[in-house]
């Protein structure tokens, strides 16, 4: 095998280990925790079916390939939950670390064709960083919803929580936004959101 | 809500269910069963990383969004694996009703063209089916050979299994067709894949 496909195949091998990173959000039907790989598969096949409601033109294969990558550090970075803050001073520096070593891998054309596009979704200023952005906090919103709230309850989350994670959907889609906050408005009246 | 995008949005509910279709392939590191979601998922980044290595030039998008819908029948239908020829004698007849109802959750226009799409890929005829069952092939393979061909020795496979299956991937891909050969040569030499 030469050697480019060589560090192509040991990436692909690699980043299997997203399926064993799981996150706060369960699966519909109360199911178990979801994990980084499924979340990634549901947000690029989302970014696809919703694309007509993007506030700007976007590339939609741009937006997928940002969805399906955009977790890959949390291989080693490990999932940070919305609302903990903690977590948050440090993620940043994580997931640098863990984008150098798992990107490193790849040939160096790959590499820093990936690196760019994960940093372009870290950077939410272009359509499609936003966009994919909406579907990152659209999906779990989704899932949690379908399940009465069930995750919303179980951390106790505040409604100006939820806001502040979900109004910067707004940015990608005006049309899911109104959308989101029908679902907030509905969870907060039925207690699964608390108010502030 | 308008009609359309609760259309959209129940039908990106439905296929949350393919996390819970569960396949005889596991995940590195003697992990569990890989689910169909986190399959696809590690298809679609497959296809973008090796689609210089297509037999023909192909549409890579288009490809990806086959990757990431071309198991969603399985949640009605289920996994039939490779090998299991009497699940296969029933396999097509399950699968299109799983279609029919599955891709009706959608507005007109995006049953129809996921419908079309799924049909593509399951027709094997252009070069987007044909790199996109590549990675079918190849990357459960990858993920049985770094575990010491484990499935393979469970359900004691035959040489001329893994062969009928996988030279299909020579119409996809012949550099990867190759890799793939060296492979199963491999796990025949260690008495992982048993000899016809």
């Amino acid at each position: 095998m030469d050697e480019r496909l060589r560090k192509q195949m040991e990436f692909a091998l690699e980043i299997d280990k997203e399926k064993n990173i799981f996150r706060q959000t369960h699966l519909s039907n109360h199911g178990r925790n979801e994990n980084d790989a499924e979340h990634a598969w549901h947000m690029a096949i989302m970014a696809y079916l919703l694309r007509e409601y993007s506030n700007e033109p976007i590339d939609i294969g741009k937006v997928m390939l940002m969805c399906l990558i955009h977790d890959i550090v949390e291989i080693d970075a490990g999932d940070t939950y919305a609302y903990d803050l903690e977590g948050q001073k440090t993620q940043k520096a994580r997931e640098e670390a863990a984008k150098e070593r798992i990107f490193s891998m790849l040939p160096e054309d790959q590499k820093s064709e990936l690196s760019s596009l994960f940093d372009e979704f870290e950077a939410y200023e272009t359509p499609e960083a936003k966009f994919a952005h909406a579907m990152d906090n659209l999906q779990p919103l989704m899932l949690n919803d379908s399940n009465d709230g069930a995750d919303w309850r179980e951390h106790r989350v505040h409604s100006s929580q939820v806001y502040g994670r979900q109004s910067k959907t707004r940015r990608g889609s005006q049309k899911l936004y109104e959308l989101v906050d029908q679902l907030i408005q509905k969870n907060i009246k039925k207690g699964n959101i608390m108010p502030d």
